[in-house]
């Protein structure tokens, strides 16, 4: 399905997407049951085919360092048995979840008898662009073709190799099920205006899903056709309340900020009510330093704690994705709130507090995707929320707000039964 | 809140989609009981207000000749009292809905002890751009702010001074239940730029609603920098099958393209099951042609009929919306399945047939936003859904499709409490 000799790379990309569309039409008669077995396939035949995959990452891996990756990137390119064993039983793990396609969403009788049936259905075809990890391209596939859509998979250069391998064996068990293989296509060509073709193709592709560093997301969103479901920055934010246990909040703080250093629900900016600063702040400062985080703080924390560098403005609004924090007091939760919403990114944000009041004002208050009480921000994940896989989470309130997973690459239709009716 | 002396086009508007985006966040506190109210004093106030909202409709329909209004134009942008009550009682009703602002939509409680809800909340600000009837106006303020969210109306210029009296009348009342005023707003300049300034504006406006001709649609589809909510053509199907009573096949079809021309669930193609073709067609051919429809058909069609024009490629694309309709003879209900899914608008479609086999293909396969068996299509409308007031019907796949009312304003949250919980 590579780039046939002579075709144009808009000629390519049009020929991918109208697959893609025409996948995704014969996707609607594939049953939950062929789904599923195409998925435990495909695990078994990732397993079979462990020698040939790793070969493939290594190609992928010698080139590493021509693409200027460091060696942390080139490590989390690096495949080895234990990361594909991984691979493959995501794709089991998603069999086992219930079939979203199909699902009667509500359904009412109107007084005139018609009987009425919202039902979900797939979104279409799915353009996925993402980094450079390899066991996404089998996760977004298979999430995917389990909500019904087709997908377009646009991994980064850097894994082409491995991507290419494992798009291969999942092609090849998709047509022993009776599953299209163009429902599951790669970008073949390492031309970056293949994007810029594919995002125009409105006609063939219903939606597109960008993730990465947010110039490429930014990039897609300006350029898509097409609704986009962007996955934006996680500027996180802990408030500990005038009220809260400050054990509590310390070991909260700790596993927000320090847990995974990179992901997008990690803490990046610590609020601390006026109250309970002189308390707090030298046992956070002591337990964050232990773990190797520099606070940058306003000057009420800088007069609390030792060789604190000042917080600008756009440390506020910074995602460090790296062992620093920022670090603010404030007078009131209410004041706490109008930061978070000023300067946070609609992500993830926590309170700790004993005080109700102060709670409810806070979960109602904050405009964010997840927001919580007493918990570390690092549970807001598609699979710690109970939903299963996810493609990513959505900073958009358009659609999918939150974990991206099976329900949300969905849409639905309503299903009318009469008698004979007429108005 | 008219552009300001000295004050340029950008800035104005970039005032008002400032100023909604404030008011939408002060919206967030506002009870349901508080807009409940609002939306019946807004009744009253409109109905205590009926000289002056006919005097300045006045105004508007001795201007509509310069528009090149034509006479049934001038006859929708006409208002008199029992359409100002209309107006009103819309109002009203509105106030009776459920608010479906903090509804729980799900919840759980995951093995950590973390108890998870997902909640509605509003969009935040809606910039809805909609044809010249001035009843709209009114009808679009109240969902919106019903809905928790701000709307900045952007309405046809021939109903200026009529909409220009009712929002401020909705203002008005909005100040006296400490609703900020400017979550209701104007765009009170005729300048067909402010439209292209105001779909730049991302920063304060979530999404934009064009209701209106498509290339209206198509425009703001193409400019805006928010996500958009479409509402193109309806090119719906009556598909009478080989198995149809054809008693009501004739009353559907009727129904369908006749109950009212000129609205966006009205057929405007018939498809016809070869076997029935010789005993349905006569029969609707003179049901149809004394309700004064011209039908255009196929070769196999026009051979059953007398004096029938032939439908070319381009009329299957058509939405009449006039006395015309489409007629092609069809071999199977795959064959009806897959013209619908080609040359349909994904709106409304109904099948007419005793056939189980065939009601549940041709309910599962076709591609539309309500798919209806044995009823009229003229039935795709929130009211006849029971879903209450619309500020449209989506043709999107994308978070709304179908009527678009309260629920379809709005997003969600997810609320997380925790006692404590770490990764």
């Amino acid at each position: 399905m590579a780039t046939s000799p002579g075709e144009s790379l808009s000629a390519y990309c049009e020929r991918i997407a109208s697959e893609a569309a025409r996948s995704s039409q014969l996707l609607r008669s594939v049953t939950g049951s062929q789904k599923n077995g195409w998925l435990i396939a495909s695990a078994h035949a990732l397993r079979s085919a462990t020698e040939a995959i790793i070969s493939a990452n290594e190609q992928d891996v010698q080139r590493a360092p021509d693409f200027g990756l460091t060696p942390g990137q080139i490590d989390r390119l690096q495949l080895n048995r234990s990361r594909i064993e991984d691979i493959a039983s995501s794709l089991e793990q998603l069999a086992a979840w219930p079939d979203p396609i199909g699902e009667v969403i509500d359904g009412t009788v109107r007084p005139s008898g018609l009987r009425l049936q919202r039902i979900r259905v797939p979104l279409g075809v799915v353009f996925f662009i993402y980094e450079s990890r390899p066991n996404v391209t089998a996760d977004a596939a298979g999430i995917c073709i389990k909500s019904g859509n087709a997908v377009i998979l646009r991994g980064g250069k850097e894994a082409f190799f491995s991507s290419d391998c494992i798009v291969k064996l999942l092609q090849k068990t998709a047509e022993s099920h009776d599953i299209p293989p163009q429902a599951i296509q790669l970008v073949e060509t390492a031309d970056r205006d293949a994007v810029g073709h594919l995002l125009a193709l409105n006609q063939w592709i219903d939606v597109a899903i960008p993730r990465g560093g947010e110039s490429l997301i930014r990039r897609v969103a300006h350029e898509a056709t097409m609704p986009v479901i962007k996955h934006f920055t996680g500027n996180c934010h802990v408030y500990v309340d005038a009220a809260a246990d400050l054990g509590m909040a310390e070991r909260i703080t700790v596993n927000s900020k320090c847990q995974r250093l990179g992901v997008c629900n990690a803490a990046e900016s610590l609020l601390v009510h006026a109250k309970v600063a002189d308390s707090f702040l030298p046992n956070i400062y002591r337990a964050l330093s232990a773990q190797g985080i520099e606070i940058r703080g306003d000057e009420a924390t800088r007069t609390r704690i030792p060789n604190c560098q000042t917080a600008s403005e756009s440390d506020y609004f910074t995602e460090y994705l790296g062992p620093i924090i920022s670090v603010k007091i404030v007078e009131s939760v209410q004041d706490a709130i109008d930061h978070i919403n000023h300067y946070g990114s609609h992500h993830t944000d926590t309170i700790v507090t004993d005080s109700v009041e102060a709670a409810e004002l806070f979960l109602a208050e904050v405009d964010s995707a997840a927001v919580m009480l007493n918990a570390s921000t690092r549970f807001h994940d598609g699979g710690e929320f109970g939903l299963g896989a996810e493609i990513g989470i959505s900073t958009d309130k358009f659609h999918a707000r939150g974990p991206c997973g099976l329900r949300e690459l969905t849409s639905y239709k309503y299903i009318v039964r009469g008698t004979g009716q007429t108005r």
